[in-house]
């Protein structure tokens, strides 16, 4: 096990109607003027802003709005809101959605303090150092970023989708009632849980030995995933399975069950070449992309890919071919995406084959380039997984 | 799954020699005037005091030192404690070693700002609305009070063993080097393990339904238990299998595997009399009260207990007589307690049958008392637990 450090202190407030609650929150965490960061009118629509207001008013805090988040959120908006937040003096802000809109509302904290350009701290040339507080009234399990401190923003001029992270964009408190999303089409619910199970992938293959303890935290989550997700696919009013799913969704995520262990991220990144150049949802690309980069690495420690075979998915363990048993858990977890109806190639995802060249070129390594924590990838690397996702197929 | 909240604040600082930082950490959360509270010369032997105060020294932060903290800490020595913090203007705890060790320090974090009895806090009389910052270096997994908002001091006076909690009792900071603990002697590694194994089990047997994501993290704690605990007995120099112990002591008793569920802690207050009388180690007393209280109530649930021996302990499932699969799973856990070197009855223990009605009438029941989450017990039941512990055997 590595050396690290841990802190998580945003305060989760998990139930049903906990909403009402949120004035509260934003008082106890200091708050004094608050932008109300949205998305479409489907918080408008379900009377869920409304019920945001009221906790406000109730506590006499005074708002603003900025609704028009997108998924795979824009650098534009996010300028609209400093200056927004600038002018009205806004010292916190509450984002009332899911990774989307709290990943905006991040960016927009970040911005306001900052006195140059908000997108350094995307492209490396800044540092983050200090931020508004931010709060969150989540409305889809997936992202994590009620608990993290991250932010992936895409800037329009060449949809190029970056991150920035930082424990001062980490949101004070997250407001996560279960019965939000409810309402949640069977798509969107299953690119959450897609979402979900690749924070844990990404954090689950790793080089780093002896790591017992976080091995089965992460395989506590997928199991929990693959037992749940089919449930709210088929019941989208199951209450507890979409309460299981949400809280499953922020420890995949705040980075309780990922210490101590280098962790490889290319599997996002590699997607989010694709959700850029498509705005197709992200945790759809993750179901074509993921398998795909499995299929492509585990050839680097077949065991560790057999070790969740077993575990996760009841493939029974092949000491003596370790590379068979990997090999079906992958087929497993394809078959898995498929049944909660996720595409698995790039035909299904509306990608295509003869983009591949722009995709890698956008991803940034270059000629030279290797990134990556369990398998260092290069460009070739990268156009192998995405012709693997090209072709894939049960 | 039930409504919660879940905050966990504490910055958990892990790695080997990082004791060498908490200097910066005392000084990242506002201390600048400094308790070192200790127990035995253990820590002084070792050169984790010195080493301690080298890092205070290096940030120009003064101190003072209290030491001589025992097992089942005492009221006496935390009188002492706040009134030396008292003259001294102390405004940081830093406890360094084990539970008792942070539990004193809580204790008197939390009696320096308040005008009566500190016991007001443990007897019920009155609720923590302040307390002066603590941070920890730890030396001991089990106790999991490095990352709790929770404290248990022992009344000398009667040896009235009770807890008090908070949320400002939780550490700002913890540091956590798993190469202190490598000189613990086995019987008190093996001690920790059953404490963390108890925090677990106290929260996993439950009546509320629907908690597939919590019972999983339960049972990825319980698990790496059963396999490292044996490893650090055999081979104390094992750096790999004490972190992973150790964090593991920290994410069973941080509140993140039992959130959103009843728990009930009667093994921990049916043992905590044994402890207060005999001073003993409480991992002993649980290793002898857990298992007995699991015989005594897995009537009421069978299936439940049936899981944990399937999940846990590896026993195959008999779905038509889960009582079998559940007795089986009690039997493997008594197994591995008296494999680690625990005593698994009374008399093993140093306990006497004949103390039982003393012991029942500590635990404060009296005639209609009701207790517990999962199995409300009356005084008349304890006494059957401890009867069970009496002449429990393999």
């Amino acid at each position: 096990m590595n050396s690290f450090n841990f802190l998580s202190p945003t305060e989760f407030v998990f139930g049903k109607e906990r909403e009402k609650e949120c004035g509260k929150y934003v008082r106890k965490y200091g708050g004094s003027k608050v932008l109300i960061h949205y998305g479409s009118g489907s918080v408008i629509r379900s009377g869920l802003l409304d019920r945001v207001k009221q906790s406000l008013d109730a506590e006499d805090i005074p708002f603003v709005l900025l609704g028009g988040v997108m998924p795979n959120p824009r650098d534009v908006l996010v300028y609209e809101g400093i200056a927004l937040c600038k002018k009205e003096k806004v010292d916190f802000i509450l984002a009332v959605g899911g990774g989307s809109v709290i990943d905006s509302a991040k960016a927009i904290a970040m911005g306001i303090p900052y006195d140059g350009d908000f997108w350094d701290f995307y492209s490396g040339k800044a540092q983050i150092r200090s931020a508004v507080s931010v709060g969150t009234v989540l409305t889809i399990a997936a992202a994590g970023s009620e608990g993290s401190g991250d932010s992936v923003i895409t800037k329009e001029e060449g949809m190029l989708k970056r991150g920035a992270g930082s424990e001062f964009i980490r949101p004070k408190f997250s407001v996560m009632n279960p019965e939000l999303t409810c309402t949640l089409p069977a798509y969107q619910t299953a690119c959450g849980a897609t979402d979900i199970m690749a924070h844990v992938f990404e954090r689950y293959f790793t080089n780093t030995t002896e790591v017992e303890i976080t091995d089965r935290l992460c395989e506590a989550v997928l199991i929990t995933m693959v037992k749940e997700t089919p449930r709210v696919i088929a019941d989208p009013n199951n209450y507890d399975a979409r309460a299981n799913i949400m809280w499953a969704g922020t420890v995949a995520h705040n980075g309780i069950v990922g210490v101590g262990r280098e962790q490889d991220w290319n599997s996002h990144g590699i997607e989010h070449e694709l959700s850029g150049l498509y705005d197709c949802a992200h945790g759809a690309g993750l179901a074509v992309i993921m398998p795909a980069w499995m299929e492509f690495v585990m050839h680097h420690n077949p065991m560790r890919f057999a070790q969740m075979a077993n575990r996760v998915f009841g493939v029974p363990m092949n000491f003596e071919n370790p590379e068979e048993t990997a090999a079906k858990g992958i087929y497993a977890f394809r078959s898995f995406l498929r049944a909660i109806g996720m595409p698995i190639n790039f035909e299904e995802l509306g990608a295509r084959e003869e983009d591949i060249p722009v995709l890698v070129e956008k991803f940034g390594l270059g000629e030279d380039g290797r990134t990556g924590g369990f398998v260092k990838l290069s460009s070739a690397d990268v156009a192998s997984i995405y012709k693997l996702a090209v072709k894939a197929k049960l």
